[in-house]
Order: structure tokens, then C-alpha cells, then sequence
């Protein structure tokens, strides 16, 4: 189980600072949880993990049960067991992958049909069936399954597709069985106010452990997705636990901060790391950049991750140039890090009710003008947020 | 600089226990260099390696030169530096993999002419330059430039080979310049017995700081290796380290140490791991094998590498089968500290006398027979020793 305790709300936003009492421990919130898709963070041990202060893990409901199988995972002990991760962990509903990954698929009222994206395996993915993986992998938080619909979207599609996803979270819950597991309810409704409130509080009135903001980082533009998260947010219950789901742009953390998020995960850092790109207060940059063939000084000499207290971009980019596995590794250390710390500073700024000045400079910083607000969310499609 | 000092040799073998002082801390031998060929340890961090207990880790020449150059590392501040290695470092002499990697090749008194192995540019490679690079590389053990002979080879061939070596090794210490640097000679001749005395005796004449014995792991049968270890040490002088080139496997690891070698060196333990191999005491063994995907037992239960003490063989073998890095990384680590951990046994070994009992129960356990004797060895061209 979890308990959420609100600490406080921030005196000119509605950024919160909270405790989340988990089965492993005790955790500030807002925080960034790393992704390991196949119950492994890509490229990073959990010895690391620990190291950058990393809280709760997310894993994949989806691809575990593909492959190797909850059936499996149960006899080892549990997800984290299995894994060697002794720190909490949070699995997906499967919902997103059934919808973006193993397409074509057929949606009806009993669930979804798709095909496996390993071999093709016709499969059928129901609330109860995602319910039941989960409990079998026995993590500390389990998601209700739901459709997750792409933007732009039809309103009446929407509207029908809240209500089936809410029935879905009914079926869920009503087969939910494992004791020592939360469970989440996900708000939808796209960019429509009135869906998302809808959801919100009809979810509410099933009483959840916590509530997930799902839909968002599907190719809207930044403005929308934050209206996304506010118009879920202001109808959700204050005492419980929110999660914004695939997120982990920098920006969007602090803009999800402030309209009241506590919770983010994103396979965003180790998969850009992966191309050699590494966050910095400055903005991303690019390591393969023949500019830092000869920068012997760290990737950020202000960060306290493995890879800046002990290797500099000469180094790391020469790694990334002739594809050593050490370039990734050091590099999601760095990116992983950095989220971590960012929600570290916000949870400063809500103490010190700054947070609006800690925006104002990140964004100066981090990208030079303001005209992000109209970027395209890179999408989770893109960055593969829950793949 | 470095200074060996040889505490004693086992009563029933040549195996000898030594003491090795080197410019970044001092060392107990026989050892075992894990291989870091462009500047790391593939998979490996720094971290994990002074947690296995790692001492002298091997860098390649021909990689460095090539990517990210000798004028870089330099720049970096050495090899230590660039790399984040706290530890002593020997770097061989390019010389096999000009021979191996980047065929063809055009050799004359002067050096050898042949194509980069990356883009085809053509590259010539003198005793001299080697020095050159090495010095600049600034390891703290650096090889003289040799011709790598392949097995089986006419002995007027050799003869006149091991003629040149050894000009090339004069013409090599004749322009070193690296106060702190050691350099070694290195000992060929095939499997005549003449050939490699003259080797070593004319070796010792010019008193380098240690010897290796190179030309083995070419294709011969372990027999005719261990002749050829046997032909060099016997030859070589009691009061200097010894390093047989380029060989891995456990048992001629124990072989080497009873002919009286003390360091060793090959990628062999990390690349069969990124192919799912992991050392065990009943012999290697492949994850991928579906009788460990319910196996919750570790690789090892008695060995103490990270990968023991916190996974399952079941677990990585699940990420073995999906491709995750840290399949890769936790088996490289736990075969690293198979090796390290043999070489400190068989230092036991020596202290006790009891190294003859010791490879008897090893090969019953690793082989179930004696006949691996005329198994070939799997060859530096194989498994890449130094590539």
C-alpha cells in the first residue's frame, strides 16, 4: 500500500510537497521515476540507480508479460526480486504499448485485440487480464487499464471513450487482489474540460490510491498539454497522490510541478543518452558535436552524478564516436540525475515559495527565448514513453 | 616506473608469487589485466572494476591511435585522466592487431605498412612511432613493436622474424622517452625451442623493464601453448615480471602460472559474456539455454561479484533474451572477477604448495576430462585478444 501526506501547497502556484509512504520506504514528492521498461533501467544498475537517489521505478506491464512472463516473475519472488531492486516500483496498465506498439487492434467493450509486436501472437489485453499481471508481478502500484487516445481527437469520441475507460477502471478494481498493492485510476478526455472533469471525479468516486493524468505527450502542442494536466488536476482530490504519465522534458516537469503534478516517468533520459545527447542548465546537447573533441571539463561541473565527478565530454564523446557501451551507461547516469535533481530543486522552491522564479530562470537558461510554449510535445510515441 | 619483486617460488612448479610496485599503487602477482581496448573496459565502469579487485588494466595502441589519437589522450592529461582510471595501465604495441585487424600488410626492416581497419587509410607502423604513441599515451607499462607470427610457421621464417623483433626492440628503447613509463620486450620464436631462448636471452641482454611472451593463442593445441610459454620463461631472467599475451582461458591461465608467468591478459571474458557465457566451476555455461529460465539460483552462489550477490541466472537470462545492456555489463562483470578471483587463488596456491592439487581438482570440475590438452586454443584472431 501507499500513503500520500500533503506537506504543503506553494504560496503562488499549485505546486505540492508531499510524503509518500511506500512498502520501501519513504519518498519526497514531486519526483521523477526512471523507466525500466523489461525490469532493467536501459544501460544503468540498480546500484546506480540508488546512487543518483532515484525513489520509484517504473516497469512494464506489457513487455513483462510478453516476455519473460508474470507466471515467471511471480515465482521469483516479485518484480522486484527478479530485478534486484529493493526500492518501490509502479507497472503500467499495458494500455499504452496495446495502443501504440502492437498495432492493428480492435477495441470493443470487453477489451482490447492486437498482435504481439515480437511475433505476431494474436492477443487480447482486458481491464481484469492487465489487473491480474500486475498483481502476479506484485508492484507497489498498479494502473488501471485504459484507452489512451491520440490527439487531435474527436469530442464525441472522447466522450464515449472516458466512459468505456471508466467502466474499465470499475472491472479493474473490482478484480483487483493483492494486499500490498495501490492502484491508480488514469483521467482522460483529451483537451476537453469538461471529459476530464467528468473522469476525474467519476474516478474519484471510486476511491483510488492515487490518479494518473494519461493522453498527454501525444503530439499536442505544450500549451494544450499543460491545459491537459490543469484540467485534470483541479478536479482531482487534494489528499491523494498525482502521476503525469510519460513525461520528462524538462520544462514540462516544472509546468506540471506547478499545476499540481507530484509524480513523472519518461524513457526520454536514457534514450536520448543513448544518441549521445546529454541535458544541461543550457539546453540538450549533443556529444557527437565535434565542438567537444577537446572539452576536458565535465557535462555539467555543478552536477554530482558518476559521470561528471569523474569523466569529461572529450572522454564521453569519444565512447559515443566508436559506440562503447560505457557512452550510453554514463550518459543515462547523467541524464537520470538530472531530472532527479531538477524535482530535488522544485521540492526547494515549494518550500521557499519560488517556484515561479525558478521557472523564469530554467527557461532563460534552458532555452534562451519562450516560444517553447508552441512546440509539438515530442510525443511518447517519439521518445517511446512506456515502450 | 615499476619494480617487481618475486617472494617466492612453489616448491613443486614455477609458479611464483611476486609483489609488483607500479606508479598507481602496489600489486600482488600472478594477475589477471581485464581490456580496455579503446579506453574501456567494455560494459564495465571504473567503479565496478576496483570493485572487483582489478589491478592493471590493458589499453590498445592501434584503437587509441586511430580514435581518439595519442595527441588527445595527451592533451587529456594521459590515459589516466581521459579514461577516469585510478590504476596502473600497460598499453601493448599495436603490433598485433596491424598483423590481425588491418590486413594487408607490407612488412620491411623499417616497419609495417597496411590500411586502417576503419576507413582504409593507408598507415605505417615503425618501432618507433610505436614508442612514440605509447610514450604520449603515457601508460605506465609500454610493449615493444614485434611481429606477431601466426602457427603453424616455417623455422627460417621465424628465425628471420625473431632477427627483426629484436631490432625492432633496440630501435623501440632507443627512443623511449617516458621517465615514468616501464617497457617491455617480448619474447617470440613459435614453438622452437632455440628460436625462443635466443629470443629471450638477447631480450634480457638489453634489460628491459619485464618481459611478454607473445605468439600464442595463434591456433596451436594447448600442448604445443604451453611449450611455447615453457620455451620463454625458462630462458628469461628470475627478477623480472612476465606476461604472457592475449590468453584467458582459466586453465591456461593455471598452466602460465606453473611455467612461471605472472600477468595475463584477453577480451575473452567480456566478449563471451556479451554473447550470454558466463565462467562457472563446472565449466562455461550460456544463459541463453532455456534450463535457467526458472533457475532464481546466481551464476555462482560462492562468488562475491556484484552480479552474484544480487541476480539471478533466471534474470539474466531474461535480459540476455531482450537485448537489455546490463545483461551484458553483469555477466562481463562476474567473468572479470572469475579470472581475478582465479589468480588470487592460485596465489594461495603458491603460499601453500599446493598448486599441482589445485589445477587437478579445477580441470575434473571445469572439464570432466583431461583431453582439452589437444583442444586448439581458441586463438587471439578469435576471441580478438588485443582487437
Amino acid at each position: 500500500m501507499i500513503k500520500y501526506n500533503l506537506k504543503k501547497v506553494e504560496d503562488n502556484t499549485n505546486a505540492r510537497l508531499g510524503i509518500l509512504e511506500t512498502n520501501y520506504g519513504v519518498y519526497e514528492t514531486p519526483m521523477f521515476m526512471p523507466v525500466g521498461t523489461r525490469a532493467s533501467v536501459k544501460g544503468v544498475s540498480p546500484y546506480e540507480l540508488k546512487e543518483m537517489n532515484a525513489g520509484i521505478i517504473l516497469a512494464n506491464t506489457y513487455h513483462l508479460w510478453l516476455r519473460p512472463g508474470e507466471d515467471l516473475v511471480r515465482d521469483a519472488g516479485g518484480l522486484h526480486k527478479f530485478m534486484g531492486w529493493n526500492g518501490p516500483i509502479l507497472t503500467d496498465s499495458g494500455g499504452f504499448q496495446v495502443f501504440s506498439l502492437a498495432r492493428p487492434k480492435d477495441i470493443t467493450e470487453e477489451g482490447v485485440k492486437f498482435k504481439s509486436h515480437i511475433d505476431g501472437t494474436p492477443l487480447m489485453l482486458t481491464p481484469e487480464k492487465s489487473i491480474e499481471i500486475q498483481n502476479k508481478l506484485d508492484s507497489d502500484i498498479a494502473m488501471s487499464f485504459d484507452e489512451c487516445i491520440s490527439y487531435p481527437a474527436e469530442y464525441n469520441y472522447v466522450k464515449d471513450s472516458v466512459e468505456r475507460t471508466l467502466r474499465w477502471a470499475r472491472r479493474g478494481k473490482d478484480v483487483f487482489d493483492n494486499p500490498r498493492q495501490a492502484l491508480f485510476g488514469i483521467v482522460q478526455g483529451s483537451d476537453y474540460e469538461d471529459l476530464r472533469r467528468h473522469s476525474a471525479e467519476e474516478l474519484a468516486k471510486m476511491n483510488f490510491d492515487g490518479y494518473s493524468i494519461g493522453g498527454t505527450s501525444v503530439g499536442e502542442d505544450k500549451e494544450t498539454m499543460y491545459k491537459m494536466v490543469e484540467y485534470s488536476t483541479k478536479y482531482l482530490p487534494i489528499d491523494k497522490v498525482r502521476y503525469l504519465m510519460g513525461v520528462g522534458d524538462p520544462i514540462d516537469i516544472i509546468e506540471g510541478v506547478i499545476r499540481g503534478v507530484d509524480i513523472f516517468d519518461c524513457v526520454l533520459p536514457t534514450r536520448i543518452a543513448r544518441h549521445g545527447n546529454a541535458f544541461t542548465k543550457y539546453g540538450k546537447i549533443n556529444l557527437k558535436n565535434a565542438k567537444y573533441k577537446n572539452d576536458f571539463t565535465p557535462i555539467d561541473a555543478s552536477c554530482d552524478c558518476y559521470a561528471c565527478k569523474n569523466f569529461t565530454k572529450a572522454y564521453i564523446r569519444h565512447l559515443v564516436t566508436v559506440d562503447e557501451m560505457l557512452g550510453s551507461t554514463l550518459l543515462s547516469i547523467h541524464n537520470l540525475r538530472f531530472l532527479i535533481k531538477l524535482t530535488e530543486d522544485l521540492r526547494e522552491c515549494i518550500k521557499n515559495n519560488n517556484i515561479l522564479e525558478y521557472r523564469e530562470e530554467f527557461i532563460k537558461n534552458y532555452y534562451g527565448d519562450k516560444d517553447y510554449l508552441h512546440k509539438k510535445t515530442k510525443g511518447q510515441e517519439e521518445y517511446g514513453s512506456n515502450k
